[in-house]
């Protein structure tokens, strides 16, 4: 058996999620059935990042293993093939060590935040974006946001039913640019929380409408509780978009 | 009376095209209807460009006369509330000097197409891009696309059906970008024949695969014959994204 990476994206709109659950359809249920289809045989998938119900990816990584027979041209057209009529397409698929995992090797993942910031609401991105009328100070968005980078607790930030063991992460990076009308947040950590990112953003929307000065994000860490923080920003205008590994997982 | 530029943004994938015809649903009907919805009267829309059906915009403008009593800002808002389950919007209202006509008074129109130049085809912006498989070479697509640039007869370019007088048109600009797997050709010109934009990139595509050399587009523009050019590329990865108009428009 080989192992592979397998480089997944998807429009997560109409899945409760990456993992597999019984209540509804499932990235990771949808991938591992095209797999099992040309394989004909049972496959476990594991994932690097449990994404929400309606978040998306342009970069997730799973992997599986699979008889030495196939080739990774082969592995991505055959599933492909099985995907063809899904918001699902595998886009990169290579050989890694035996002992390489997609969650447990991974060094640190990203996520983009996309908002549409003006008076219309989207036309073309719909389903991509959250859209916000009033004009946000993107200025005061990116002091508050300097705050947020290192290592803290990040309990406020955190989702109720998070099963994390700690709530204690590292923050590497935390970017805000504006074009035009569309914002991005690029968020870059080892790991982070259940709807971590999403907390992150709500919050910062809060600060970049005049409702919270920059400094008081400080104030909302430090109550390390969930009801201090910002409500939880939409899934559709989140992207997993890469996850890092160090090159020796690679054959 | 006053007189309006609108501009607007649509995703053409469920639409016949721009303009009004009574084969099914277009842009320019949606528009009026919900203008007359707002306004209890029969308006006429005035568009700058005739985008085809699946084409799409970020930035077609229309004319039209509205009483005087009503603001941009309220004639965004109203137009909007009308098209809420429509993938239209009106991105920009603007008031303009009564002679103003979106169509005649344009300076230049801009139009983008989107190729995805990767093995897999698209997951999130299906319906947004032309997904070609084999790589293709830029450098030499960019070569090609320079023999276009000015003053020529473009017949082998133009629909068989164009209505347009004459063939002759002059491109002023023709660029070629790539990043990572998304190639980006973004063309402008005071205005266009029918299918022009779309016959030039499904050339430029054959260029681009190694099918002819970059050279070989001045032979079939010098044959001014539409058989001699390349099949026209599919509607979904156009979008007319600009239209300038001089400043003495504008009130």
């Amino acid at each position: 058996m080989n192992r592979f990476f397998l480089t997944i994206e998807y429009d997560g709109a109409n899945f409760i999620g990456w993992q597999k659950q019984n209540t509804g359809p499932s990235i990771q249920e949808c991938v591992e059935k095209a797999v099992e289809s040309f394989t004909n045989s049972k496959i476990i998938l594991y994932g690097a990042g449990r994404t929400d119900a309606g978040v998306h990816a342009s970069g997730q990584v799973a992997h599986l293993d699979l008889p030495n027979k196939f080739s990774s041209y082969q592995i991505m057209e055959a599933i492909n093939a099985h995907l063809i009529n899904t918001k699902i397409k595998i886009i990169n698929v290579q050989l890694v060590k035996k002992e390489a995992h997609a969650r447990f090797s991974a060094l640190w993942r990203k996520y983009r935040y996309f908002i549409l910031n003006r008076q219309a609401p989207p036309a073309i991105n719909q389903g991509y974006v959250w859209h916000q009328k009033i004009t946000l100070d993107i200025e005061k968005m990116k002091v508050a946001s300097k705050y947020l980078i290192g290592t803290h607790d990040f309990s406020s930030f955190r989702a109720t039913h998070c099963q994390s063991k700690s709530a204690v992460k590292t923050l590497d990076q935390i970017s805000i640019i504006k074009k035009k009308e569309n914002i991005v947040i690029t968020v870059k950590a080892r790991s982070f929380l259940h709807h971590q990112v999403r907390n992150i953003v709500g919050s910062l929307k809060l600060v970049g409408c005049g409702k919270w000065e920059p400094e008081y994000i400080v104030e909302v860490m430090n109550k390390k509780n969930r009801t201090a923080a910002g409500p939880t920003a939409p899934a559709a205008g989140l992207v997993l978009t890469e996850i890092k590994y160090p090159q020796k997982v690679y054959l």
